[in-house]
């Protein structure tokens, strides 16, 4: 049974939440200015602002469908559809001005991710997918996206977030990757997943994620052509440390070495 | 004296080399693609395509000017205005598909940075200054830069392109600052400087850079207010360890902090 198409739908919740948030990227308060006596958060109001459209927009137009989003919480969590919404990925790129920040919105039914967009509204592109295929539109075109062939992990660009992240008991596992790629790359947060897609980078781990962190990639990444599971190898879905590859002969190597 | 006014000629040289580079970006073949023999580096080819097309323009407007290139070496480098080209700062980002790299285009008097801009062809944005002011433009208008007030270490946000970049005798002074810093951010290579000078950053700091990755960037960072030094407080016009400040205050607790 294949789902409804949303995905004129989720374009118009990724436009109206670009509408709501942009206002705040690039202002010249940080987000501990205390001019205003502490109180101005501009990427929490973007957030907020952001959140607050799309809820709004789903409250109208899906009354019985789910929303759990970074804000706001779980509203109706166990419906057949749910809204998985993270406004701002990356709000330390965002408060540091750089443009690597998306807006997550994705959509389960009965659980499992059926399609998910990140937005980029200071580029103007957007990423997207529905598990069986994936596509991208951006100011310069649009095209469709596929991971790229990379069996071993020696030949790898591999991106996390910070090598600062990992807790102690994961630390291990991850240096024995990031010692064995060409390349590694920091601070991508949703970009890294959505490069991956696009067939730039190869591998993307990471520790501590939210469910709405991945959950709205899940459906890119797989329309590439891609895999993402936790380190384990179990789903993704509950977010957590995930491991994510263009090439899913590559993924069997990388849990291998995250076991040690 | 003041310099002659060639920031419509540097936006034209921006314009031509964004338009050599941008088809090499997001391309499906990697800089190691061996498919085309090995010998197709896209990368490289770009960087080359984006020089060559700011040497010819600066070749036929003024014969007489320097050129000090990444790519294609120094010619004529003790004239009066030399200019220092770098066309993709940032070709890590570059290779992962990130629009994080930038065109550099520095101009020199005597020696002296008089006239820089950063150009990002993808997003469309220009970052430029003479060293008495500073300004930008992008997709979504325009404004003048100007550094944030930042006047402590504690405070402050970090950037820099790698933690694994400095060389063992430069690691600790580093560290120091690293671990008295609020927040770090790494991998942004030119859009560091840029975010300080547009006042979301506060603090870069580099080792190993070549005259060409920072000569562009000083009256940018100066005309917003900012400064920037070699890491003993010297001038940075020679590359190497640099230390670029949004906050003149900050800059001397660094230095001091650097020598440990």
């Amino acid at each position: 049974m294949k789902p409804v198409d949303f995905s004129s739908f989720v374009n118009d919740l990724a436009t109206k939440s670009g509408q709501a948030i942009l206002p705040f990227f690039r202002t010249m308060l940080s987000a501990e200015d205390k001019s205003r006596g502490g109180v101005f958060d501009p990427v929490t109001e973007a957030d907020r602002a952001g959140e607050i459209a799309m809820r709004r927009m789903i409250g109208t137009m899906f009354p019985s469908h789910g929303i759990i989003g970074e804000e706001f919480g779980a509203e109706r969590p166990d419906a057949e559809f749910v809204w998985v919404l993270d406004p701002i990925d990356g709000t330390r790129a965002f408060m540091a001005g750089l443009p690597l920040w998306g807006t997550l919105i994705g959509l389960t039914r009965n659980g499992a991710p059926a399609y998910g967009l990140m937005h980029q509204p200071f580029i103007g592109e957007r990423f997207f997918g529905d598990g069986g295929s994936a596509g991208y539109v951006g100011p310069h075109g649009e095209r469709k996206l596929a991971t790229r062939r990379c069996r071993s992990l020696a030949d790898a660009v591999l991106s996390t977030t910070s090598p600062r992240l990992f807790e102690t008991d994961l630390m291990a596992g991850y240096e024995r990757i990031e010692s064995a790629v060409k390349l590694t790359r920091f601070g991508y947060d949703c970009y890294a997943y959505c490069m991956l897609a696009a067939g730039h980078l190869d591998l993307v781990i990471e520790s501590g994620l939210k469910p709405y962190d991945i959950v709205p990639l899940i459906p890119i990444i797989e329309g590439a052509g891609g895999i993402v599971t936790s380190w384990d190898g179990g789903p993704a879905t509950q977010g957590g440390s995930i491991v994510a590859c263009g090439d899913k002969r590559l993924h069997d190597s990388v849990i291998e070495r995250l076991r040690g």
